[in-house]
């Protein structure tokens, strides 16, 4: 699952992570960013834009860890300030309670979802944002999709490591998967 | 399920709705507004106030039919507005899951709910609200709890027809019920 | 949304039902019947086949009306029974939480479902059946599909109203819409 | 969160599970057992039994850590079959969603669930089970409650770290919480 570095001190080195990571599960969330009307109607996706080194695209949603003494619903107020910029606005749902829940695997075809790294079990939400979004970071955009686009071939095919699967079980949840 | 007139116009005519009452299911919904802080906590819980034709005070959720020819969606909408008023700022849900289905049925103790009136089956949801509340109906006044006083017996005492448990279901979910 | 005539005596005659339909919205479940192994997961989904008078083949979720003075629950149980048979073994949900709710309008373009009938919103529940399904009318089967095939072009243009996008939002539910 | 030792060869050392402990965040699951009727209704809820060597009796739900490459319904089947034996035949849910997350911190107070020893991310899930239950360690029984008993307070002050709590949220989840 690729993300950004965490930029806030942690509590493990970068050779203690690394050895977690072989040996547990590491416990992520995942954010889906939502524009949506007065009724609540999803009427935008917000997706990441990667550029690689070899200048191929990708495109991801909201990814981190949960550190050490963090609650969730912090994890997902820090990784979408740090992805989204400081006025964004989300509105962090009321309930702990994820749409669902991915499990990315080191070995691909467990599940959907494949993270080379490590074993990352990955709380998901769709996390409605009000405000202006900033991706702060110079190898990141984000762009506006309609659920139709996001859940369509060329979105789906610059998304990596099940995150297109994971984007329209999000689309799914809030019946806009037709 | 005690509930405001409706006050637009409706589809069907009071006889006709009497009729339809005693012949088959009505499709509800109930909105349980909250205030929630930066990190979608939920920190109070609002209730409307009514007082009956001999003084007697209850408390009780925001509910009301959905109409022919309305999304659960816009009947949500219209029923908070009708109840707190033009400024309230609702968050609708994303989703249309609702947390639970609560079932007010004309006999008492099929299920945890009972209205006399009626087999009502109510879609239940929590729902966020940033703006200013201005019940708009005299008999309505609308005031806030924290969870534990909302869970407690005083405020569980003056709610009727099952609310009372609704509301503790609602404050489960939020992960406010301790 | 097509299903199979109610063969319960009902608490409405026909045509009061007809002029209900045009009136008010009207309860309903569907069911997604589905073999599961034993950590769970979803291995088959079950759709009811349906030869229409011109020899065109529809598929369909279990679906029907909540009676007066019936439980969701039990609701679920009299259909799953009338179109699966009696020893069809369902495990019916132990929360009354639907994983989501579909609104049949009369209307196309409102909802992704359509019922030309009438307004039908319809709570949506997965149901795993472990004995032997024995659709109880000629003019049924029961066909089993990998979670792949009910998701493909073939079956999902063999559903009407919008039943194709409930079953893969029920697939998205479970994790095996890939 | 009270468990049983890990009986199967782990991929962490004691040690090193120890160190892990104090810097990140380690993944868990809770199970309520239940019975339930042909209509999905919960009936009973059933509680491990412990009896620590002061004598004093505590009660706890079905516990434990997803080891790194397992699934979550996997550690679920493997926790349940630890505590329940062989033959309880659990019913491990189709869908990974949660009812809700428990985060235990080792700081009493930040949630309503705590730890010492850790903090421990729980997913919690409400699983029914219909064979015969076997406790197959002597420190443990299991004891089936209604759900009146389960929320009462006598049971209640037998659980601890908050897990109280958590079994008043599964009762809510499924309508018994009255």
């Amino acid at each position: 699952m690729t993300e950004t570095t965490d930029t806030m001190p942690g509590w493990l080195s970068d050779g203690e992570l690394e050895a977690a990571r072989g040996r547990m599960p590491i416990l992520y969330i995942n954010a889906v960013p939502v524009r949506v009307d007065e009724s609540g109607t999803v009427t935008s996706v917000g997706l990441l834009l990667r550029v690689g080194p070899d200048g191929s695209i990708s495109r991801a949603l909201v990814a981190g860890r949960v550190l050490y003494h963090e609650r969730v619903r912090d994890a997902l107020l820090r990784h979408l300030e740090k992805d989204l910029g400081p006025v964004a606005l989300p509105r962090i749902p009321a309930s702990p309670q994820p749409f669902t829940v991915a499990e990315y695997f080191p070995t691909p075809g467990v599940t959907p979802f494949h993270d080379p790294r490590q074993h990352a079990v990955s709380l998901a939400y769709i996390v409605p944002v009000s405000g202006d979004c900033q991706p702060r970071q110079d190898a990141l955009d984000l762009v506006w999709f309609t659920p139709e686009e996001a859940a369509g071939p060329d979105v789906q095919q610059e998304m990596t490591g099940g995150q297109g699967a994971l984007l329209r079980q999000a689309l799914a949840h809030v019946g806009r998967l037709e």
